[in-house]
């Protein structure tokens, strides 16, 4: 599979290229809004892993992940709109601006950034991973799970596909796309489990077969 | 610990009380709006349960769990308020609705049904339990942890004692009340993957010391 990671030198996607290349078996295309630091960092990487710019990245992927920080990420997907056509795109950022720690979704309409990015891009949007600390990612798989929603059902397959060789735990099907606006909520409970653990938390889904 | 459960007959309320009789230690007082209902739970419950109606039931109580359904939450919060003065009262219901089973907060303010019931009450409101199914409370000690939040530190302090007795995991602080929008969207989150995974989901949280 050919994946594209748009902010792939961030933390997040940076850590995110690095365990896929760990992984191996996937071509790992680092996207930024800088090709030459986009390539740099994939040289740093290894594993065959690509650089470009985020608009050239996405050209002949099978899944594109939006990495950007939240407050880049709609004009990112804007950015690659065009050249990622129908290409599935998984939304990992959190939009909720955080009041004494506390975060509260920005848009009036309570939309979750993922169904914003969806408003902007033709092909599925899936959303997920949100709760899995960059830092957690540069270990071995971590001990948590990755919790995935979206519409579509072969994108939210893929991208499940996917997330479940990340974890050591699996990757749980959390509904529609809607239930972004859950699981970005959550990155707040869980940085203020963090502040007050000293603790790069996840989550475990118990009770299921 | 003399604990009051308003909404003491209701699914989870009972499976709550249940439990702290199991548990033993704690003085349990079913509340309910109908006095003979409670006072016939408790009998049925055994263990020294007390049975009144809600707002009796609060009198000298150490906590008092609001554990009515979301719809009728703030009427019950409202008819218990003075007598219930400064005890510390545990919010455990969420408030959203469901469109296309996803939750949306309803509240156009936003604020989590714990924070409107801290509106209508003067003592310390804490909110916690969401992830917690009354079906896993009926069985020993269900494997998940009880995510807890509250502004006043030792209402909070209270409850995590309570909630770490009630799972086999811990009781981990989840922050200010205002978390209590991520935990109780998170509850939409939890019964889409009921839904899908036919199971009675909770949470465990990983990467804590």
């Amino acid at each position: 599979m050919r994946i594209a990671i748009l902010g792939g030198t961030g933390s997040f996607g940076r850590a995110l290229a690095g365990r896929l290349v760990e992984l191996g078996g996937d071509v790992v295309v680092v996207g930024s809004r800088d090709a030459e630091r986009a390539a740099a960092c994939a040289a740093e990487l290894g594993g065959g892993a690509e650089g470009k710019a985020n608009a050239d990245a996405v050209v002949g992927a099978d899944l594109a992940i939006l990495a950007v920080k939240a407050d880049g990420a709609l004009d990112t997907a804007r950015e690659v709109a065009a050249s990622l056509g129908d290409t599935p795109l998984l939304s990992v950022a959190t939009a909720i601006r955080f009041e004494k720690g506390v975060g509260a979704l920005p848009d009036p309409d309570g939309l979750s950034l993922a169904e914003r990015v969806q408003q902007v891009v033709s092909g599925p949007v899936v959303a997920g991973l949100h709760s899995i600390a960059a830092a957690n990612l540069d270990e071995a798989a971590p001990d948590e799970d990755a919790l995935v929603c979206g519409d579509d059902p072969a994108a939210k397959e893929l991208v499940l596909e996917l997330a479940g060789r990340l974890v050591a735990g699996r990757a749980v099907d959390a509904g529609p796309l809607a239930s972004a606006r859950a699981l970005e909520g959550l990155t707040a409970v869980i940085v203020n489990v963090n502040r007050r653990y000293k603790a790069h938390a996840g989550l475990r889904v118990t009770g299921l077969a």
